[in-house]
């Protein structure tokens, strides 16, 4: 058997279809940026194009822009490329503040529809390991609206799909594991219990192949500043389905953060809030320009796989890269203690790989970091390792692991400033 | 009796101790821009700030600039320097979200906070002539939570002080006219009257003189892309009195937006919310770190007049440029048909002009800007003129009366194409 070399690698990534992506971004000299599940690169496009918004749109035209250069359908014209990402229709999406804010309004509205067909449907149901800030916005709307926050395990949630259900709220790909939801069938699972369903794809946008309108999801929300390579804190997404758009439009329902930019007709400046149809209604403020500027060059950078194949071929690749770094991770650093927690059948698996180690985790991510190999730490002793299609390359992969090998095998995560922990992890 | 003449303006430009204030901002040639009151112009150090952030703090340091750049504690610092120019004190308030939103964060505890000590209390009392977006904002919180939204007419306020009133809701300086409340004397009378205040700050912060934590105000939000000059839909902030949130934190009490980056762990990553200390619980998702940036370059902007006297010389310049408006607007464009809508004394102006005409508002305030004089248009009939002491001059302000003049004089706006009306206006 031909053992993997790192120039089987270095052809892979000849051979590599999308390997001239790599070239709409600016990446730090030295680095193999294992991250982009926390941060996306920074686009070669975004520092130009801000400093047009800035210097000309912003300093010479200064408040002509909301017109001339867009502004101010700027939410809905980067959330129309984002629906592109995510089988989604234009009009069904808009890009702004964070995912927590795009979670409330979306969540809110989903717990009223479900409460005005079924008062007696009261729970809501997620993962116990969904990222905190979800689970916090709703816990909030469950303490102010009289509904239950019920948390079960990966593998507990069809049990819940009961009468008493009105909400099932999961992130697709989870930020800890990288475990993959089969959103398709569950929301179906769902629906035939008589719920309502509301899906973060904060760790799927970008990163793997979605058909939210065929698969008949109702709502959900993502994040700009991870796949979508938007810039730190980038402006988030809403989508709802045109069949829930349809049924809002029919009530005229709020969502609560009824703010102007949601308003039928913002500059009339009526005394009465009156909701916009469609997705619109989900905007509150004024558009961020400048960041929503950013997030749509990130966004370019992910549309430009599109002659080439498009999310299928990213998802192709994220695939063959992370079975590289299983692979690799197996057969190199067998006897160090790291075990597995990203599934390996690769419909349960999102585009990161997460180890589990008991000792030293922390330590083994900072120790890769002064090499040059950025990954991330979670607790409980987890190494996080995303790997972003876009700019990872199979060398990438093994040069990650030949690191992670060298860490362990000399042991350099026992140094003391490997295990000073930052603010931020 | 000396008749002012354009030399008398210049003069008084030269003698101007704040005039240098003015190089720290880029100015399109040929424009006189009064609408700061609508979009703040561009400081000159903004593109280069934000150049640093995205090509270096993004672009080469990646996730490590949260802990190295302070991407996390942004909200805090940028508020610290907020704080400064509204009378507040270090740990007082956060840069974040909209206006809109944080509106919505402290309208929201602001309630429970009378409802918890008396029940009854069941209005909140706003003006008619508020800014839309918050009365919309009020409008959701009343539905959502058993209150009703009273609106009233500016001399109507007093009037609404009684046992049922929970909250006042207040924007200090009206958008469309420019008149100002007496922030501390309403906040007493309506804490006389047992009730909490909430000021919308969008036309006062950097505007005019503010001291809320001695004036004893309970809350206030405000805008950053107005007077703070921090870009087309900066991020905008909130404030509570220590005293408010010395009780907030007394009782754990969570703001709605409950998102992480108002728990006080956020990195702990723990399933259950406990919200973060003072005003940090006003935060919610991930923080915008590259509008934060721009922001904080227009906040420093007003901060650079401290050692020339501060808010307090801003704010007598600001008086003097919009007596010599109203000045020359009635000596030059008598029988022009114009009325001033914005009060004469000075404790009832904020840093802005509105002049009223039945005929042809729309098309003057367009012919104007074609030739270079920036105002904007309210319904019903309002020209609006926003004079920033940081870079308008007496001279501009003598230029701008001279082209309403020949606009009028002329009939300039009766131009067809000055009637054409744009989304957003």
């Amino acid at each position: 058997m031909h053992t993997l070399t790192r120039e089987d690698c270095i052809q892979r990534d000849t051979a590599d279809r999308l390997a001239g992506l790599r070239s709409q971004f600016e990446l730090p000299d030295g680095t193999i940026y294992l991250d982009g599940n926390s941060l996306g690169v920074l686009p070669r496009a975004t520092p130009d194009r801000v400093q047009a918004v800035i210097r000309q749109e912003w300093g010479q035209d200064l408040i002509q822009s909301w017109n001339k250069a867009g502004w101010i359908t700027q939410p809905q014209r980067v959330g129309d490329k984002i629906g592109r990402l995510i089988g989604a229709g234009p009009g069904q999406v808009v890009a702004t503040d964070s995912t927590s804010l795009n979670l409330y309004k979306v969540l809110s509205v989903a717990l009223a529809l479900v409460r005005a067909r079924d008062p007696k449907r009261t729970v809501i149901v997620s993962e116990r390991e969904n990222f905190p800030t979800d689970l916090y916005i709703a816990e909030s709307l469950a303490r102010q609206h009289g509904f239950t926050l019920r948390l079960v395990e990966h593998d507990g949630i069809d049990a819940t799909l009961d009468d008493t259900l009105a909400v099932l709220m999961l992130t697709q790909v989870n930020y800890r594991t990288g475990r993959q939801h089969d959103l398709r069938r569950i929301t179906a699972a769902a629906h035939a219990a008589g719920a309502l369903t509301v899906w973060d794809l904060a760790h799927s946008a970008g990163a793997v192949p979605l058909a939210l309108e065929a698969d008949d999801a109702d709502f959900a929300v993502g994040c700009g500043y991870k796949y979508l390579n938007g810039g730190p804190g980038a402006p988030a997404f809403a989508w709802v389905h045109p069949r829930v758009a349809a049924q809002l439009d029919a009530d005229a329902a709020w969502q609560p953060l009824a703010g102007w930019m949601g308003h039928a007709a913002p500059f009339a400046f009526t005394t009465d809030y009156r909701p916009a149809g469609g997705i619109t209604r989900f905007l509150s403020g004024t558009p961020s320009a400048i960041a929503l500027s950013a997030l749509e060059c990130g966004v370019d950078t992910v549309l430009a796989a599109e002659p080439h194949g498009g999310m299928a071929a990213l998802r192709e690749k994220s695939l063959a890269l992370t079975d590289l770094f299983l692979d690799l991770v197996q057969s190199r650093c067998a006897g160090h203690g790291l075990t597995v927690q990203t599934p390996l059948a690769h419909a349960e698996r999102g585009s990161q790989v997460s180890l589990l180690r008991d000792e030293g985790a922390y330590a083994i991510v900072q120790a890769l970091i002064a090499r040059g190999v950025v990954g991330d730490f979670r607790d409980p002793g987890i190494l996080r390792f995303g790997f972003t299609p876009l700019y990872v390359r199979f060398v990438d992969v093994w040069d990650a692991v030949e690191h992670l090998v060298q860490v362990l095998e000399r042991q350099e995560w026992r140094d003391e400033r490997f295990h000073q922990k930052a603010a931020v992890t």
